[in-house]
C-alpha cells in the first residue's frame, strides 16, 4: 500500500514454524497479535487459501457427511488457554475443509453460484484489516462515499436511469424487505411511526408476486406483520411468468373485500426455473393502481450488464426498488445485495432513526448516513468489494464471463432436448437449466398419475445419484408438481468442459438407475 | 493447511511488480483470478494489511473531511477494461487509507470499539476463500455444526445455563429483531401466518424497555410493524437503570388500555452510559406478566466471560433471549452477533419458511437449517471467526483483556473525579466513562438554565476539539439531558498509555477553549 512497505523485512516463509509457537501477546499481553506476527500468520494463511483453491476440485463438492456427525470433531468447551495460530490452521485443513460444501468447486452447479473472486477475496481482507463500521458517513466517510459511486457504478452498468439510487446490503432477502417496507410506508399506513396492528384505518394489506417467487419475499412478509397470507400468489403462465390479468383480477377481488393492496413484485429470472416476468405489464397495473413496485432480479439483473440481453428487462426502469446480488452473478463474495431505488426518501421515511449519539454535529453539510434506509445499524464495507471486482474484470470482462454462462447453458438445454430420454422442464433465458430424465419409454405418458410419481422418484434417485459422484453438485425444485433437476451455471470455477461433464455424468446415472429398474421391482 | 503447502514456490515478493500487468484472465479469459496469481496478489495484500496496522497510529482517527468531497476522487463510471490488481492496492493506500477513520487506531474510544483482531482477520480471509453460505446444514455441514459448537462455547463462558441455544447474525439490530419477533409470535397472534394488521383480535401491541435503552429495539419495533409507538419507554433511576415499579405500572395502564403488552427488554450496558437494567427485577415482571424477556448485553454482555463481574447479570438467566456481540468486546471483526434463547423454537415459528428448492431430500437424520431462525436467508460462515478469536486468546486472555479495560476505565473515572473542572455524569460499571468538562466556577450551578446552555456548548466544543486533534476519537450522548462525552475503552489497541493520553488531550483543550472564553464573549 506505502512505499514503505518493505519496511519490516519479510521472514522468509521456512520460519513459519513459529506460528506454532505463542507470541508474547497471548502469553501475558492486553494487546492483539503484534503486526509483525500478523504479517507472518497472514502469509501462512494466504498460502492454505491459494492451496485450496488449487485443489478445490479434488474435493467431492458436497461432503459425504450425515447431519450431526461433525459437531464431535470440535472440542465441546472453550478453551481455557490460548492456542498457537499454526494448530488453527492445521485444523483448518483438517476439519473444516473436508466437511465444507464447495461453493469454490467447478462441479457446484446447486441453487445459485456465488463465486469467491479473487479481487473480491483481496477486497475482503482489507475490509476485515480496515475493520470499519459503516453505518453512519462519519464512522467510515470513504465507506459511504465509495458505496454511492460502486451503487452508481452498478446502475450504469445495468442500464438504468439517474433517477435510481441505492445502497448495498447483506442479501435480497434484506433488499426486499426494506422495499416492503418502504411499500408499507408508502400506502399512507404510517407503519413506521404507529404501527399496523389495531388500528381501524388500517385494514389487511396485500402484496402480489407469482407463484414462483422467492420465499425471501414470503418472509419479508412475514417480518414487517403482514403474514404469510398478505402475500397473493398470482398464477403464471405456460413459460412460468405472472400473469398480468390474473395480478390485475386478483387486486380487484381484494379491493372490494376492503383489503389493501400495497405492492407488486415482479422477478426478473425465479429462482426455480429463472422464469421472467412481464415486468412492463406489471409496471402499467402498478402505475394503474397507485402500487409500489419492487423487482426480484437477484440472480437475473446481473445479465443486464450485457446490453443485447437487456431485452427481458424492458420497463424494469419503471420499478419503485430493485434488488440485484452481485454476490449471485457478478462474482462477488458474499454477502453483497445491491438495492436500488426511485424513491429513496421513501426507504428512509421507513427506516429512519436517529438517537442523539449517532447524531453528527461536527459537519456543516448535511451526511449520507446509510442506516438510516435499513432495518439494521452496523453495516461491513461491502463497497470496497465491487469497487475491485468491477475493477479487475471491467465491464467488458463480466459481460464476456456472463455471455459464456449463458451459451454453455443454451447448449446444454439442446443437449437436453435432443436425448430421448430426458426432458427440458422450463426455458433457459440464462444460465440455469432445469430438466428431468423421462425414459422415452414413457414418452407421451408423463401426466398418468402411476408415471408422474415413478418420474419423481426417478429424478429424486437421479440428482441423489449424481450428487453422490462428488463431482457435480445439483439442486432440485418442483416446477408444475414435477420433481425438476436444476444445472445452475454461474460459477468463474466452471468452464465449459465441467458442463460437459456434469452433462455426461447426468446420462450415465440415469442409464445406470434405469438398468437397476429392470432387475428389481420398480421404484426401488 | 495441508502437507504439501509448499508444493507452489513461493515467488519472492519482488516480483511482485507484475501485479502491475494484467494476467491471463483478465485479457480474454472466462474464469477467475488463477491460484498462483491470487497468491502473489495475497502476499502483496497481506503486506498492505500488516503495514496499514503497524502504522494506523500514525493517521488522525477521523480523517479531516467533509461530507461529499470524497466521490470526486473516483472514476463517475465503471471501467469498460480490466485494470491490475496493483492498481487498486494502491488506490487503497491513496484514497481509502487516508479517508477512513480507523476503528483499529489505538485511540478509537467512540461508540464502542470494534477490534479486528489478528485471529478474527485471519478466519475472515478463510471465510472469503471458502466462500461458502451457511444457510442450509446441506450448503455448508461444518459451518452449521461449527456454529453449534461455538454458540455453545460463547454460552459456557458466559456462564448461561445449558437450556439457552443459539446463532450467529450480523448485528444486535438483526438479533434484537429476531427476539421481539418471536415475542410477537409467543403473545399468541400467529403474526407469521396471518400478519396483525386488520385483525379484531390483535389489538395494538407493547414493547417494554428504558429510556436509555438502543435504538435497535424501537427500530426492530418499525420493521416489525409495531410501530415506533409501540415502544415504551420506562423512566430510569438515579443510575439511569430501568425503574422497575414504572415498568409495572405501564404494564398495568396499557392493559387497562386494551393494548397488549408482548415484551420487557432489559439492557445490561445501554450505548450512552453503559447502565444495567434491573435484571432480575424485569425477569420477574415478565414471568408474572406472561412477557417475553429480552435482555440487550450487546456491549456489556462480554463482561460475563469474567466470573468476578457476574453480578450485574444475575437473572438473565432466566431471560427468552439474550444479545451479546462479539465484534464489540469480543474482538471478533465486525459482523457477529449472539443471540441466544431458551425457547429457540418460538424463534423458529417467528421466522421459518421452507420453499421446494430448500428442502433436503437426502438425508435421513433431520437437518438444523440456520435460516429458519432469522428474517434473512444467505448467511456467512461466522462461526470460524469466533473458534478462532477464542482458542487465540483462550478464555483466561480474554478475561484479562475485559479486566484491564474495566481497570483503566476506573482509573480514568477516578481522575475525572478528582479534577475541579470535570465531572463524571454517569457510574462505570464496565469500561466505558461518561463526563463533561464543568469549570470549577460553575459548580453549584449546572441546573441554571443559562449555565446549562452554556455547558452543552462548551462540551461540544470540546469533543470536537479533542477529535480534530486526530489522536483520539470520541463521541457523545445526552444524559438528563446534559451533553456527554463517552470514553468508551475496548479496542486491543488500546493501551494504558493511551487513555492516559486521551484524559491529557481532553484537559488540554478544555483550558485551551476556557482560555479563549475568556478573551471574547461566552459561547464563541
Amino acid at each position: 500500500m506505502s512505499d514503505d512497505r518493505r519496511a519490516e523485512p519479510l521472514e522468509p516463509l521456512e520460519t513459519a514454524g513459529s506460528l506454532g509457537a505463542l507470541d508474547a501477546e497471548q502469553r501475558g499481553g492486553t494487546g492483539d497479535m503484534s503486526p509483525a506476527r500478523f504479517r507472518e500468520a497472514g502469509h501462512a494463511t494466504v498460502d492454505a487459501m491459494a492451496d485450496y483453491l488449487a485443489r478445490v476440485r479434488d474435493f467431492p463438492v458436497m461432503p459425504p457427511v450425515e447431519p450431526g456427525s461433525l459437531r464431535a470433531l470440535f472440542a465441546p468447551a472453550p478453551p481455557e488457554d490460548p492456542e498457537p495460530i499454526a494448530a488453527m490452521l492445521d485444523d483448518v485443513a483438517r476439519l473444516v475443509e473436508p466437511n465444507t460444501t464447495h461453493w469454490q468447486h467447478p462441479g457446484f452447479m446447486a441453487y445459485f453460484a456465488t463465486t469467491a473472486s479473487g479481487p473480491g477475496v483481496l477486497a475482503e481482507m482489507l475490509v476485515a484489516a480496515l475493520g470499519a463500521n459503516a453505518m453512519l458517513w462519519r464512522t467510515s466517510p470513504v465507506a459511504t462515499e465509495l458505496e454511492e459511486v460502486v451503487v452508481d457504478w452498478l446502475r450504469v452498468a445495468l442500464g438504468l436511469p439517474e433517477a435510481f439510487g441505492g445502497l448495498l446490503t447483506d442479501t435480497a432477502s434484506t433488499s426486499s424487505l426494506i422495499a416492503l417496507g418502504a411499500a408499507r410506508e408508502a400506502a399512507g399506513t404510517r407503519a413506521a411511526a404507529k404501527g399496523i396492528a389495531g388500528r381501524a384505518d388500517v385494514p389487511r394489506l396485500r402484496v402480489y408476486a407469482s407463484a414462483e417467487a422467492h420465499s425471501s419475499i414470503e418472509k419479508a412478509c412475514m417480518t414487517l406483520g403482514l403474514g404469510r397470507e398478505s402475500l397473493v400468489r398470482i398464477a403464471t403462465d405456460d413459460v412460468l411468468a405472472m400473469d398480468p390479468d390474473a395480478l390485475s383480477e386478483a387486486i380487484s377481488i381484494d379491493r372490494v373485500a376492503g383489503l389493501r393492496p400495497i405492492a407488486v413484485v415482479a422477478t426478473l429470472g425465479t429462482t426455480s426455473s429463472t422464469a421472467i416476468d412481464p415486468v412492463g405489464a406489471a409496471a402499467d397495473i402498478a402505475a394503474r393502481e397507485g402500487l409500489w413496485l419492487h423487482v426480484d432480479a437477484a440472480y437475473g439483473g446481473a445479465a443486464a450488464v450485457v446490453p443485447e440481453r437487456r431485452g427481458p428487462f424492458t420497463g424494469w426502469e419503471r420499478a419503485d426498488s430493485i434488488v440485484v446480488n452481485p454476490h449471485k452473478w457478478l462474482f462477488t463474495p458474499l454477502d453483497a445485495s445491491l438495492l436500488l431505488s426511485r424513491r429513496m426518501h421513501v426507504l428512509r421515511d421507513a427506516f429512519s432513526l436517529v438517537p442523539e449519539y449517532l447524531r453528527t454535529l461536527d459537519r456543516a453539510t448535511p451526511v449520507l448516513d446509510y442506516n438510516e434506509y435499513t432495518p439494521v445499524l452496523g453495516r461491513r464495507f461491502r463497497a470496497l468489494k465491487l469497487w475491485f471486482v468491477v475493477r479487475y474484470f471491467g465491464l467488458a470482462g463480466i459481460r464476456r464471463r456472463i455471455d459464456a454462462h449463458c451459451a454453455w447453458a443454451a447448449e446444454l438445454a439442446s443437449w437436453v432436448e435432443a436425448d430421448p430420454d430426458f426432458e427440458l422442464l422450463a426455458p433457459v433465458p440464462f444460465s440455469t437449466v432445469c430438466l428431468r430424465a423421462r425414459p422415452c419409454a414413457l414418452a407421451g405418458r408423463e401426466d398418468a398419475p402411476e408415471v408422474r410419481a415413478d418420474l419423481d422418484d426417478l429424478n429424486e434417485r437421479l440428482i441423489e445419484a449424481v450428487n453422490a459422484t462428488g463431482e457435480v453438485f445439483l439442486s432440485h425444485t418442483r416446477l408444475r408438481d414435477r420433481f425438476t433437476i436444476r444445472v445452475a451455471i454461474g460459477s468463474l470455477h466452471t468452464t465449459r468442459d465441467d458442463v460437459v461433464r456434469a452433462w455426461e455424468i447426468l446420462r450415465t446415472e440415469a442409464a445406470r438407475l434405469a438398468a437397476d429398474g429392470t432387475q428389481g421391482p420398480a421404484g426401488t
